[in-house]
């Protein structure tokens, strides 16, 4: 079992869920990087990692975890964007540039393996298909998801030259707890405005289909993936099933109750369906059960109503 | 007929041919960017171009040159790096944000058209192929081979965001007159080293092979790509025929006379065989003509003797 292992990133969205997952697999010894502005949505973790704060645009704060303590494996959760093209040239230097500096670091310090989530939902692109492999063709079009490319293409340089081995995955829309952003992942925006009495946002019509996977599903998959020692694979992590924002609707009706909706005019790089073929994780992980999305979405909103003072 | 015309780096290698090809096949206005430490191997060709010097890392000097001139194209042949892994955040830096500087600018001053040299020689990376196509997948194994195709994404992106025409063009390895690198291109390198009586350099066995196209027939190409209008599309510029190191040191024998050579140790990112399929292309252009490679050698051969006092 791997044992020592950073996670950059690791009390936000993903992270904390995965703390939580790893943790309950097996005792670890957790390290967690986070900036010193991050809210610690679970403070019991607390007692569990250790925990260096500091600012990932500073080489010398990651450097001085590698110096004290040895690392087996780095899983590098931090994104300082989400998808947009507002400010190309702050997403390659926050977080290209950035992760160079880290995969230095780590060849400087020998550290082995690198775990990246990509993003399943944008990196593809531009297509007539509307059910991505790993193998297709990638033409993102907006620069977040060509940033995820340009990364994954030095993760497999840096393997290729100095042997770092990595995983990289491309995960479709995740949702869940521990989720607190009020502009991307339409499942938990949606679900917060619920519970503060606020209008849903639709972009567009509702049409656009996208592939939701439950957050709890995804981290048992990276988990699992962790310790079954995978290395230097491209997996997608998503559900395999499409829904429209407008199924989404039907559902939150259905079970969760009543609320408002406005439509406002669609983004040029929303695309209008992405689902994942996700049949190469099956068959690295046998009997993989996915979570229904109503059983997810009724846990999330449950979550956000219990969290809802505290998160605003 | 395109008429004005942008060459940045329009005094290097391809550029010095391009201007001279533009010139021969129509009256245009052509501006060149170059730096101020470029050597100017046909000052013929300041009679008949109107030249800006700077430097590609100020924004202000490109700035300058938009709000001054019209422009209908630019050709962006700048590339501060060769093929290397040695500075990773300088190609990121110099190549990457300088490009999206000079896309942003175009959108600025509604330039509707950029022409950009990527590499067929590196882009297309590890595979089990031997020869590629433009549809192949793209896993460069070094950050000159990923920066150019992380150039390729936002090119796609400035054409789907904003409407700005690209031609993407992956050259192969091209040789032939006004080539001074004695680093980068092996019959220029190899050839220069006979006029000046060195010993010529083999990577490893000599048996890499290698795509080689003289650059007559490259301009040649992109001219008639601009003249015919072709947009958004990415070209394989190459002969599509394979060469050995070996079997061009057979040809400089036969062709040229006697030479020592010295083997040294193969680079990783040395890929053993690269080849371009050059369909697309001839099926845009036709009746297209290729240099014999023994023709263009000479060539190459008689004009860095000519040169060779004046290039050292």
């Amino acid at each position: 079992m791997i044992n020592n292992i950073l996670i950059l990133g690791g009390f936000g969205f993903i992270g904390t869920n995965l703390v939580e997952e790893l943790l309950r697999r097996g005792n670890r010894n957790l390290i967690i990087f986070e900036s010193k502005s991050v809210k610690i949505q679970n403070p019991s973790l607390l007692h569990q990692v250790k925990v260096y704060y500091g600012d990932f645009n500073n080489e010398k704060d990651i450097e001085a975890i590698f110096r004290e303590n040895p690392v087996d494996l780095v899983i590098h959760l931090i994104s300082t964007t989400t998808p947009s093209n507002e400010n190309v040239i702050y997403d390659i230097n926050t977080n290209l540039i950035n992760t160079i500096k880290l995969l230095d670091l780590m060849r400087r310090f020998s550290v082995k393996k690198i775990i990246f989530p990509s993003s399943g939902g944008v990196v593809y692109g531009v297509s007539e298909k509307s059910q991505f492999k790993e193998s297709n063709m990638t033409n993102p079009v907006c620069s977040y998801g060509i940033i995820k490319l340009t990364i994954e293409k030095y993760l497999q340089q840096y393997k290729y030259l100095y042997d770092i081995d990595y995983l990289i995955l491309r995960p479709s829309n995740p949702f869940g707890e521990y989720h607190n952003s009020t502009k991307q992942g339409f499942i938990n925006v949606a679900l917060n405005n619920i519970v503060n009495h606020k209008k849903i946002t639709i972009w567009g019509d509702g049409s656009v289909i996208r592939d939701y996977i439950y957050i709890k599903d995804v981290v048992k998959i990276i988990t699992e993936l962790i310790d079954q020692g995978i290395s230097n694979e491209i997996f997608n992590i998503g559900s395999g099933i499409g829904y429209s924002l407008n199924d989404l609707l039907k559902i939150f009706q259905e079970k969760i109750g009543t609320f408002e909706i406005e439509h406002i005019i669609s983004r040029k790089f929303d695309l209008p369906c992405v689902t994942l073929n996700v049949e190469k994780v099956q068959s690295f992980i046998k009997n993989l059960k996915h979570t229904p999305i109503e059983e997810g979405i009724i846990k999330t909103y449950n979550w956000l109503k219990q969290n809802s003072n505290k998160n605003r």
